[in-house]
């Protein structure tokens, strides 16, 4: 029931990453359900994670590991996030790393988990699989390893952009899974990312952080965080352009704008995938004093299940709309320049209903699959954007029904 | 459906506040929907107000009349909220005070709406039935007021508490109507309560905001917040008893107790009639730092969506649960020291499953339609309590179908 989302049909390879994907039958069916991704030596590799207190045992250990110098590999498995399982899970979480790692050192993999909450891992079952990981190791496999990370995902996600950079192609691929905040339990988000650039460690940490702050940290569902979310970007430096170090230069704004664009994509498509979701909604909040209370606004819009169920029901109920805002902790907001769109049309300005509105023009819009709200606050120049979905009774009975 | 809710067979009335509630055609069908509370001269009159920007018209009208002395009406009509009427509400506000004063200052009524948000107040219904609203004014006309404010609550909601004061027995007799923040476009929590105390202006104000804080200040059902929100608090004075001026007087704490009793009380009836509710659940979290913290992580929890959803299902889905403490932004938060219980049973102990716990356990205490949930957070010794509903199929189907 993804809303404008179809799953890609190949994703261009990167020169120097190799991904593996595998049946380690962790799931009571056999589909492919962890894939390893090995990086070529020498490239640089930067990670966000969950800042949910309650971290999974690989996030952990994958922060651990990531201030060590060289990252090879990054293990991943569905089916079951280790979380919630104490010292236990911190020990398997280090044995998938040291089975990993064949004759690395076990610090150079990164371990990702994603599924059920409160489960042992089977790591028996991990271990077993991994000569036959190794094995399957191509730069080809992006498509697999797409596959492979989904939990209850309708579609697999991937994108890949291609810029010039003096003259060279550099691409920038990438593949998510799981939608954002709206499935905790199921220990959620998992993107990763890479790029044929050679890129210096801090600047690859600032990119990514960069593209996420625009991307991943702009979705919400149901405004859960989950335990498991992480994002990874990786630069094998295959391609044959200098070392990037330098944040100001054209060469790596270029790129910037190439890992935006992929990681923009991903968490757009993990919205459209949302669960039960029949639409999908970009909240715009503009004309704000700062960039900090447009998306305190465009939030509280976002996660109000009232606005999310009269999108749902197609209804034009833009008092929840405004009431949302008001919520929001805006200091000194005068509602009387508050304006709202949905696509073309006015809603209300000067606070309330605008002349021009009918009832009629309102259902015509709410109809849509794709709608885009804007929110005009009147007291400034700062602007942010959410992505979002709408509420549904089929929300309900996934979330409700999950483990019966 | 309210969960273990039904209405008052008689509510005791209060010396010095008469109470009328009439038709006046402001629903398509003949129901009681507007309504006056008398105050007898000298009365004293607190009263707080959603802290939403977008605050309705009359809310805005009855904080300025707060402001002056000697409050001597309070007008109330269900039907229209009287919010996102720009100026012409305003003014629709300030008719209404005029013909409620009659002889007196317009200054001394203050207005409340309740209902649909950005349609016209119908002005003129109000001012033809005034007359007999004046008519109809007796001291014994609770039950009348509990019903005229309802929306769409299913169950009218008021409670009486007498106490012992000096002897002399002093009663607190109150109504509300709503469900918190659950229906902010239906504009949405009034609750009205009186004593026959008399009882000084200062000491009323923070009389009632020591209440609020404990009832209507700590319920929720989907995180929303009503543009019409008021909760008044009455003192006739008409008890034989001196005036009360010093909180720290034993009269005083003894009348304290009773408004918190029947504010409380009332708060908890809001929860249980919400909508689409099939369990009333109590959150506490204690061995907190500090109350901060506590009420922050008992809010992440009850407005979590897939809490809810997996109280709706029965499901003792316990991962959700840590995972909404998890992203509540506990400083320093050591997962391994918190503990969950539902009501009896240990769910979850040092941040993973308790040994003793069975899913059977689970789910017995599970299936119960009030439950008591207790985080412990081993941490110190603060502890706050939020009351909130699970999200039901029936929630995403009144709101989604609300004005269709």
């Amino acid at each position: 029931m993804a809303v404008g989302l179809i799953a890609p049909q190949s994703l261009p390879a990167i020169a120097g990453i190799r991904i593996g994907a595998v049946s380690a039958g962790l799931y009571g069916k056999p589909r492919p359900d962890l894939a390893l991704i090995e990086l070529a030596e020498n490239s640089t590799c930067a990670a966000v994670f969950t800042r949910n207190a309650f971290a999974a045992a690989p996030v952990i250990v994958a922060r651990e590991h990531l201030q060590r110098e060289g990252v090879r590999y990054c293990l991943i498995n569905a089916g079951n996030a280790n979380a919630g399982t104490g010292t236990a899970g911190l020990e398997n979480a280090r044995r998938c790393c040291t089975a990993a790692a064949g004759r690395d050192r076990a610090e150079s993999v990164l371990p990702f988990s994603t599924g059920v909450i409160g489960e042992p891992l089977p790591i028996a079952k991990i271990e077993a699989a991994l000569p036959a990981l190794h094995a399957a190791l191509d730069e080809d496999n992006w498509l697999a390893l797409a596959g492979a990370i989904m939990t209850t995902d309708t579609v697999a996600k991937g994108l890949s952009h291609t810029v010039e950079i003096d003259g060279v192609p550099v691409t920038v691929t990438g593949t998510a899974k799981g939608a954002g905040m709206i499935r905790p339990d199921m220990a959620t988000m998992l993107a990763f990312i890479a790029t044929d650039a050679a890129i210096e460690q801090p600047l690859l940490d600032d990119m990514l952080r960069r593209a996420v702050a625009k991307s991943f940290n702009r979705i919400c569902v149901d405004g859960d965080m989950s335990t498991n979310d992480a994002c990874v970007l990786m630069a094998s430096g295959k391609a044959p352009l200098p070392l990037l170090r330098d944040a100001s230069a054209p060469a790596c704004q270029i790129l910037q704008e190439a890992v935006d664009t992929v990681a923009a994509g991903l968490a757009r498509a993990i919205v459209r995938d949302g669960e039960g979701a029949t639409k999908f909604i970009t909240v715009s909040v503009e004309e704000g004093a700062t960039e900090v209370e447009c998306l305190a606004a465009a939030y509280a819009v976002a996660t109000s299940p009232l606005v999310k169920t009269a999108f749902f029901a197609s209804d034009p109920n833009w008092g929840r709309i405004l009431a949302a805002v008001g919520r929001a902790g805006l200091r000194d907001l005068d509602i009387n320049r508050v304006s709202l769109y949905l696509d073309e049309v006015c809603i209300a300005s000067y606070g309330g209903r605008d002349p021009s509105y009918t009832e009629e023009a309102g259902r015509r819009v709410m109809q849509r699959d794709e709608i885009r709200m804007r929110i005009l606050l009147g007291r400034g120049e700062a602007a942010e954007t959410v992505w979002t979905t709408d509420l549904s009774h089929e929300y309900v009975r996934i979330n409700a029904e999950y483990r019966t």
